[in-house]
């Protein structure tokens, strides 16, 4: 029997005393461990009273050992969008040039927020489901030297494709250009080394493999960023990089920064650190693989052609309903995952296995994408999606 | 004797197993209710699941009957600041004039704010301690009758001054010039009536009067706004209202909103109706009372010539070191309150009765800077300031 049991009236199949636990699956905002939680539970911090500087330097420090970098990192009280926003404004001019290689939906962000602010954008925009041809930045930048800076995606949210930015690092390391990246969904899911990458600005969020709520942009600056912004002339004041430094300098916070959210991010870095930064990693590539294998077992078709260890975007067949098998497996078990975007609304289904997730976390949410496909109408044979995993995760014989 | 006990090396009298709990007497952040860490405490509210429409729904209704006002309130993910600067980029262009009436701090940050985006600002600036006179607002008016917007401050969290936003409203209302409050730290401390004053876009934020953590900017906004957005200039993306409008309208989130805040909202919310908003207005009026009250009793004089409700900014006498004043409070007692801002720093302490604070956590806070001003060499009637607190609270016969 369904009943009402959430404040805003949504049904699930727990009591409405005891309601069925939410477990995200979803490429953001992610699972909160218990120790980010009762660390974030504590009195604030005061951004101005003696404790706030140590906080900010155990947080960037973190930060650089997850990225991994020596540069800058500034963290900023915002969405992912808002901090992209931040390194469109700290480094180009009106009617600069700048080039953005994209191939879904948080690439073509990068786009708008150029527009927004006037620079003129080169775009080189690929099919969903694929990754970016870094050959292509190649030609773009042999075709117009001009070109200020290129924007690209290392993890694409809407798609679940990794890019190479180490190729397109590579190639952008032989012109004056900046490469700016959108690491928001593949931090802590993948390596993002700036200097090796020749990576100049990466950008990320705290809700997604940092495991904390959202509301916390980070951004990783290299020295030639502070060039461009000396010719920047973009209006920006929350976004202005330089005035942070020089507010940090003079022993300011910028403006009220989110001090809660630090907090728990030093807890979480604390967990990042005692499992491995490099082992974080490993898991995420072990899970992503664990839901990849269950997918194919189930005679369905991972999206990506290069595939991001941050998430796995399922296309459905023809006759199941996406938004029904999201409905029911949220509702009969709990579990809850991203859909299609855009034009694949209804057709996919995003099952995330960003930040805090284990391998009993993996085969719940296999077994409810099971169960819930068979309810939808997707003909296969019982448990072979779970076995999969169990297969990649070693967890059975 | 003194001990290290947090992670940063701070001392406090706690032992290590058991350090000192801080009070939080900050005009932001503010203290965290349990009702309210408790809410946050929960797996996120997936923004683009079913739960998110209601939750969104639930913190506009709210944050209506706390301005009040019927006029639309959009949430953003950033800090006061920020939401300042979307009243700014949403309302402008480059090279229009605005008007700044300013006495601090905070007051100075719309000035900031503006030129940062190219806007002529005319600024009437009225030294710290003071409010700003109404009748300049209307002679800059009368003076230069293109300026597109006034830009005021409710409660300047630098100074304890309440401006007078009534009286301005209704100078302004004459014209046809936009209205613009930073309610940030006045809003559940005193009612910000928009239609009422004729203010046109009032801002506020998170960790104030709202009782959460840090995080979260709230832009209540009028049909005038929208006017004046239809010709405003001024790059925005992540600050662009109508964008966001027309997300909402598409029952889209317009970014990763602070789903882990907004839940903490709806408790906060619910906290803030069951006492009664006018009632929650009359507590902070009762407890700013008390706390001047018990500064004049010590010798001390309030900043604020016009007081807000929310804090009391006090000048210190020479003699008095203000840094080791609040780090005695701090260490000894766990008493955290603002110091002196700008030119003030050392000779001034703000103490804070904004957000979720009880009578006995009155007494805590003036019981702890009488016992500071004592060590730091002040003379006065021992447990004057208690006296003079308890009198105003009807705590003592």
């Amino acid at each position: 029997m369904l009943l009402k049991n959430s404040p805003a009236g949504i049904e699930n199949r727990g009591s409405p005393d005891e309601p069925l636990r939410q477990r995200l699956f979803t490429p953001g905002p992610t699972p909160i461990p218990e120790r980010v939680q009762a660390a974030m539970a504590g009195t604030p911090v005061y951004h101005r009273g003696p404790e706030f500087p140590a906080l900010l330097r155990n947080a960037v420090q973190g930060l650089q050992e997850v990225f991994p970098t020596s540069y800058d990192v500034f963290l900023l009280s915002c969405s992912g969008t808002g901090v992209m926003e931040a390194a469109v404004a700290n480094t180009l001019c009106a009617g600069d040039r700048a080039l953005v290689v994209q191939a879904g939906q948080f690439g073509a962000r990068w786009t708008d927020l150029c527009r927004a602010y006037g620079v003129e954008v080169v775009e080189r925009e690929f099919p969903w489901g694929e990754a970016v041809d870094p050959q292509v930045v190649a030609e773009a930048l042999r075709d117009d030297p001009g070109l200020r800076v290129v924007f690209a995606t290392q993890s694409e949210t809407s798609t679940g494709v990794l890019h190479d930015v180490a190729s397109i690092g590579e190639i952008v390391s032989e012109t004056g250009t900046l490469l700016v990246v959108d690491g928001v969904s593949s931090v802590a899911a993948h390596p993002l080394p700036l200097e090796a990458w020749n990576v100049d600005l990466a950008v990320t969020a705290s809700q997604k493999g940092l495991m904390l709520p959202p509301g916390m942009g980070m951004a990783a600056v290299g020295p030639r960023v502070w060039k461009a912004h000396g010719r920047s002339r973009l209006p920006k004041f929350y976004w202005d990089l330089e005035g942070y430094r020089r507010s940090l300098a003079e022993g300011r916070a910028p403006a009220t920064l989110p001090v809660t959210l630090m907090a728990g991010l030093r807890a979480a870095l604390q967990m990042l650190r005692e499992e491995g930064i490099p082992q974080v990693w490993e898991r995420h590539a072990r899970h992503a693989r664990a839901v990849r294998r269950s997918a194919a077992a189930l005679g369905l078709t991972s999206f990506a052609r290069q595939p991001s260890n941050a998430l796995t975007a399922i296309l459905l067949p023809g006759g199941v309903d996406g938004l029904a098998l999201m409905e029911y497996m949220r509702r009969e078990r709990g579990v809850v995952v991203g859909g299609g975007l855009g034009d694949y609304r209804g057709r996919m289904v995003r099952v995330s296995n960003l930040g805090h997730v284990d391998d009993a976390g993996i085969l719940e949410a296999v077994s409810a994408l099971e169960i819930g496909l068979r309810e939808t109408g997707w003909k296969f044979e019982a448990g072979a999606g779970v076995k999969a995993a169990q297969c990649v995760l070693k967890v059975s014989g």
